[in-house]
């Protein structure tokens, strides 16, 4: 019966009403990261550049990119013509053959990538980047530990989440999987009681080569870190302290992995985040904003050195759908419309002189924010129940009636936040105008005074 | 400059020619489980039904269809048409929201998944669907070891190519992973010294219960297997033998997962595999088929109980683009379109009437053909030096003059083979015709009478 109402010249939304979309959403799919049976999903019907609308037709101004992917706003019309065209044209080959999407995605990302980062492999999203890059690094060193940062994420997937250092590693941790952690740099809850940059970085360095000396130079394949780590705090690293690990790796014969799937490809106003801070790494992994998530991609950018390795020796990793050309095409148009539209120089400009001004603002008249920290179209708001101690709003890994009256004050006053234990995360699409910058601003403004009337409350 | 040449109003096969898309292919596209500097890559620059055309404008029949994922065929425009009516409408939301392409997408797998299997966890694709269905089946038990069979395929991330048991899983292989191999039936080249299909059962039956007695029932999470191995040779099981799986893993409180990323939506002629052996598995892993590949796609459909133990306890998995509403679309038409057409049932009545019949009568007249086992348009053939000793034409892991010669003939007679080591495998899409079977089967006789004269002159 259902099968016959189903015709393919209409979208399912013209055939589910929002009522029978939830309705089947809670008898039939199975969410990510969550208890199933306490699941109250919002219902999305539209979208178009930084909104999206809701089953009841409420519009919300997008802070949250969705997961800090839609890169180029929704339905941005050049990538849709882009994936609608590659669609009638050729969807899908396989791997081993060649094709017009993947050979031109791959050189406009390599256009974009560090000099002397030529090669990409192509993989659906962010964890199987992480999963190849690891395994070409383990291969190319011939060594198998990966030292990776607290306060990270990498992915879903086995050594993606053993690699990652947030509480979503824990379910999945059998401690085998030859991943070792390490504190960055982060000097707002210094884990090295520095009081400034130039200290963090030197004590943050110091206790990398340490922990290098003390598990082993020679054991150790990668270091990979987010270059501003994002769902984690986004925490932009202080002066010198990449280039420091760029030389600890460059001693010792480790590759250096950049994971840039959330901020790579003009989240931070830049192509990748290493751009800001004058390092080349030996691997980018990617995702997200590629192709702002309009089909599922992702991948690795490969230094000319790892690259060689692979020649006479097969690389022992792949996917079914590695370059897929539908997704390549999008990743095509998405690129070629940043390029066109100055997109990256956008969040660049509006990181500057819009958002992070307005952010800062705020900070002055909400004690409850403890630090506004971030660059481009990046942003955290760190929360706190006092400036002096900084306590957190909400524990480390958990949440709190705190933060649920912030994201509810958030949605009442029309913005879609992203969240994370304690922190607001502001992370509009790199095309934000600065009109609805200062809408969001305003919309933040009254939250947070939601928020702090509802502590002063408690 | 190459830049501007890219409008997003043409897609790159209007604007790359095929030796332009082969030359940037080599400088920058790094491929799957392959050294990079032998590769030769076939351009395609069309594809539409069971035929795809190269650069040079050659069309050839395409017996693999792909990596066996395009089951509905190239292009078929009622998938083509709902891919541009969602691409239009809205490409991406994340996970946490609701949408209508996703949930129609789950509603429309779990009518034709068995009974009890209602819920769907969608990935990006079959690795990581055999990663999350690991995960669940460990914390559904409590238990963390997991048995897989040698000769099969499960994916390229971390735990899945540890699960895999073929050598694409040797340099990947840290013997961590709770990982346990064991032999399943395959009476042709029988690890039990059977010489009957109900001994070959009984033996094999008996192997792996042993196996779990020595292993320690306690401390197995999950059986996962290739209903009908894939890649690893299309060895259909004997009657018996998976109710024979699944009354151990009742047993044993061990969780039984079906790994149907190849096998289902429609390859064996069913929507899943297991409906041809009356076995109800607990968790089953597809990819490919359900929207031919299309848009990257895969999942988990969960029985209830597993579902029941995520109701109150987080789920500790997720991804970017967990039910990503153009890749649901994709599915949506698929499923439709199959329903609409009776394209599973094209396939089972193919593989009944024309194409098992037209490869025995192959292997009537070529005594290179040792075995031809298969069913729908799942079918391979066993290529042997001596029918006597069943001495393979190519080594276990590699390949040989011989098949190189064969793939060479196969394409010179107009048909894009699937070859692993020593086999050929026969897998066009659920579509084809009878006459395409027909002129496919005529193309593998020629290429087979080349082998033979190779053979015969070696």
């Amino acid at each position: 019966m259902t099968l016959l109402e189903t015709s393919a010249t209409s979208t399912p939304e013209d055939l589910l009403s929002p009522e029978e979309t939830y309705r089947l959403d809670r008898q039939h799919v199975f969410h990510s990261w969550s208890a199933q049976g306490a699941l109250k999903p919002m219902v999305i019907t539209r979208a178009e550049g930084s909104y999206v609308w809701d089953g009841a037709g409420t519009r919300f101004l997008d802070l949250s990119s969705q997961l800090v992917n839609t890169n180029v706003g929704h339905q941005h019309p050049k990538v849709v013509a882009g994936i609608v065209e590659q669609a009638q044209r050729l969807c899908t080959i396989a791997p081993q053959h060649a094709n017009a999407a993947r050979s031109k995605a791959a050189q406009l990302i390599a256009e974009v990538a560090p000099e002397g980062l030529n090669t990409v492999f192509f993989t659906n999203g962010g964890a199987d980047a992480i999963e190849h890059a690891v395994r070409m690094a383990r291969l190319h060193t011939g060594k198998y530990k990966v030292l990776s940062q607290y306060r990270s994420y990498h992915g879903g997937t086995a050594t993606a989440v053993n690699l990652t250092g947030d509480p979503r590693r824990w379910p999945n941790d059998y401690g085998s999987a030859g991943a070792v952690h390490f504190f960055g740099p982060f000097l707002y809850r210094s884990h090295f009681h520095a009081t400034t940059e130039a200290e963090e970085t030197e004590r943050a360095l110091a206790h990398l080569e340490q922990l290098i000396a003390f598990e082993g130079p020679g054991t150790i394949a990668a270091i990979v870190l987010e270059t501003v780590p994002g769902t984690a705090g986004i925490m932009t690293p202080p002066p010198g302290y990449l280039a420091g690990v760029r030389e600890l790796c460059d001693r010792h014969g480790i590759v250096y992995i950049a994971d840039e799937v959330m901020a790579g490809f003009g989240r931070t106003g830049r192509w990748f985040a290493v751009e800001h801070f004058d390092v080349v790494p030996d691997l980018i992994t990617f995702a997200k904003g590629v192709n702002s998530g309009y089909v599922p991609l992702g991948g690795v950018v490969i230094s000319d050195a790892i690259a060689a390795t692979f020649r006479d020796r097969p690389f022992p990793g792949g996917l079914t759908y590695s370059g897929h050309p539908l997704a390549c095409a999008a990743a095509v148009a998405t690129i070629t419309a940043m390029h066109e539209e100055k997109i990256v120089e956008n969040a660049d400009r509006i990181g500057r002189e819009v958002l992070g001004p307005g952010l800062r603002e705020l900070a002055e008249r909400h004690p409850v924010i403890g630090e506004v920290r971030g660059l481009g179209v990046f942003w955290a708001l760190d929360l706190v129940l006092d400036r002096e101690t900084k306590e957190p709003i909400a524990p480390y890994g958990g949440t709190s009636e705190a933060m649920a009256v912030l994201v509810a004050a958030c949605k009442a006053n029309g913005v879609l936040p992203f969240t994370n234990y304690h922190r607001l995360h502001v992370v509009p699409p790199c095309t934000v105008s600065d009109a609805e910058v200062r809408e969001g601003l305003a919309a933040l403004d009254a939250a947070l005074s939601t928020l702090e009337a509802h502590l002063g409350a408690a």
